[in-house]
């Protein structure tokens, strides 16, 4: 039989030096309209400015009775001012108090709004005030929070409840966003899906519902997942397909002869990184095939998890305009026992936090697979240079749920 | 006219106590299955067992070559140990070495994976190698990460992808989830949507899509979005329909004569609290119709956002059996100015952060709106009995958008 290409990766990429990669790549400029019911977390591509004067005219700032100001003066509880309710509709009549809510339009003439709490009644029938009130009290004058055509939120903004319930109210149904990357997987064959049964030595695909959750995560859309025999032609092919703002290849990324991945997207464009110094997905790569970015993800699927969070991901989330940065809230936490990392190569070591304040590690990677990820808290990243952290060492932990507890 | 109800709401009941009535209500047990696919940050309702053992054979943990351990012995490179390549299928011969990437099923007989690196070649087609091997290095052993039928993850434990990647690897298709919260938004007329031309004294709806993102956020589902009419027949009639599982009723919630929803919520049920110590949102409430949770929201879309966050929010996310904490990473941080708040309410203040320490308190609520809270990097909240923080003071600040930053 031919010789087999037995040789390793030669040279190791730097995580660091793979990130710069990453965030030299040319962020597309693609955008869409689209409904304010359906943009939470998507990123503004354009400003959004308001439609009219926000509030449109001067309004009830608390739920009270809106009077003449100057009708209060000298108020006090020896001398109250007495005032006639009148109904809706027109002006507010001389020596008139109107019944209002939050939010409801001043009436003409009134200028100042009190709280229901501070107005009595007379016993018969009419409202007593026993202190002066400001004109302009209890009110919200018209354009105070924006006025017509100025800018409510800046391009580049992630949109939270708060930006859509304030866009909203300045009559914007519609905001123009980031367009959503689109992403396809291209995953060698040789897995079984779920629900089929599991011939002798085969192995459940993993791959797709984990990447499918992680590109669905960062703000992507996952257009195509589709198993590829494990050729270089196939493969070739398949990284030419249009229609998609990056690629992911699964599976085949090792140096062997039988690893078609990097041979394949040489042909196709070019491979830019092959080999990262990354524990347990050294083989992870990435480059470029008709312009849009590929990135090689180990078929193990605890590795391929790895390479996509530390590096696809951080592409999906640039293309989308999000926050590059890992997606996990990071908080400084002491190591409870030693992390011990061999020297040369990035690791992730997930830990467990028995305390908002202690880092647990778990057992490292190699030993437990994605079982050690999904019984995680959150991870520690030890840098290549790092031998990993004594006792008692203050490490930064993403956490997996960054929220207080109850 | 006949005289206008005007008293306020007599005695405001605290946050801790309107929280302690939330943490009170049954959490509903409904569950469903739904496609692995389509799980991600949603609560296992049962627990997940592996239909198999994971992994389901022997496989080789690193991409390299199949061995003998035995045959490595005394292996050193004055003393090579040589191997013939043996082609896939059979069950590995002695003297033999066969390539297999990682997560390949190990060659019957084989005991040890060699990584790729660590191998040479003679020149003439086989593989060299110049240190022994234990048996079982570079294996990941049949049953290593979970048994067949053993708890992969437990009930109550919120789905992240690694869990998704493991179960997939487990043979799972679908998982038992909890049911999302179904949640039903009668909202008082007197709104005009966006789209529409805003007649003079109008206003803008700007709840439906500010419920809708946050209900979404919690894990909730918007079943119904309807406005009724500002009448109490009306309204209770719209609080006994069925198929919901809470209900927010937003507007009307003040103590004025025409202030319909806390008369409404005791015809159809009882109202177990009217009036809370949260500043701007004073006219919440919240009780049961038909045992169902209702909670009443101000119409003013900022007050309706507190008493949201504060009230109904932790209730959706309780009978999701989510975590019921505000969704919100914390961090302790320096105030760079006073932040004064009115003894009496809670106060949410929302604060800039020029650096990841530092937490700048913007404008009160009362002047800027929603404004504020859509330019704010977070909040802070100021309990009852607090008259605020001089500068230099730590404060706990919630953050809208809580990951390192790039």
């Amino acid at each position: 039989m031919a010789e087999i290409q037995i040789d390793g990766i030669a040279d190791r990429v730097g995580v660091e030096d793979a990130l710069g990669w990453i965030d030299a790549l040319p962020v597309a400029d693609a955008e869409e309209d689209a409904l304010l019911t359906e943009v939470a977390g998507r990123i503004l591509a354009r400003d959004a400015n308001s439609k009219l004067d926000l509030p449109p005219v001067d309004r009830a700032a608390v739920d009270g009775i809106a009077v003449h100001a100057e009708e209060t003066i000298g108020a006090s509880s020896y001398n109250p001012c007495v005032l006639q309710w009148t109904a809706a509709a027109s002006d507010l009549a001389p020596g008139g108090a109107r019944r209002v809510n939050a939010g409801d339009p001043l009436p003409g003439g009134a200028d100042a709004v009190i709280r229901l709490e501070h107005v009595g009644s007379d016993g018969v029938g009419r409202a007593t005030l026993t202190e002066p009130m400001a004109a302009g009290s209890g009110i919200e004058r018209s354009g105070s929070q924006a006025t017509r055509g100025s800018r409510l939120v800046a391009a580049g903004h992630r949109l939270a409840a708060a930006d859509i319930g304030m866009l909203a109210s300045a009559g914007l149904a519609d905001v123009c966003v980031v367009a959503r990357p689109r992403v396809r997987c291209l995953l060698a064959e040789g897995t079984i899906q779920a629900g089929h049964p599991l011939p002798s030595g085969g192995v459940y695909d993993a791959n797709r519902p984990l990447l499918r959750t992680l590109i669905e995560r960062d703000g992507g859309i996952v257009v195509d997942q589709r198993t590829i025999a494990r050729e270089r032609a196939a493969l070739r092919h398949a990284l030419l397909l249009p229609g998609a703002d990056l690629v992911l290849v699964v599976g085949g990324t090792g140096s062997g002869s039988n690893d078609h991945a990097a041979p394949a997207l040489a042909e196709a464009g070019e491979v830019a990184i092959h080999g990262i110094a990354l524990r347990h997905a050294e083989t992870a790569g990435m480059g470029l095939a008709a312009r849009v970015p590929v990135f090689l993800l180990p078929g193990n699927p605890m590795a391929c998890l790895l390479a996509y969070e530390l590096f696809a991901g951080r592409a999906v989330r640039r293309l989308g305009r999000q926050n590059p940065a890992l997606p996990f809230p990071s908080r400084e936490m002491t190591a409870r026992r030693k992390i011990v990392s061999e020297i040369g190569m990035l690791e992730l070591r997930p830990v467990r936090c028995p305390s908002p304040d202690l880092a647990e590690p778990m057992p490292a990677l190699a030993e437990a697979g994605l079982k050690a990820l999904a019984d995680a808290d959150g991870f520690v990243l030890v840098p290549e240079n790092s031998e990993g952290y004594p006792q008692g060492t203050t490490v930064t932990v993403y956490l997996y749920n960054g929220y207080g507890r109850a």
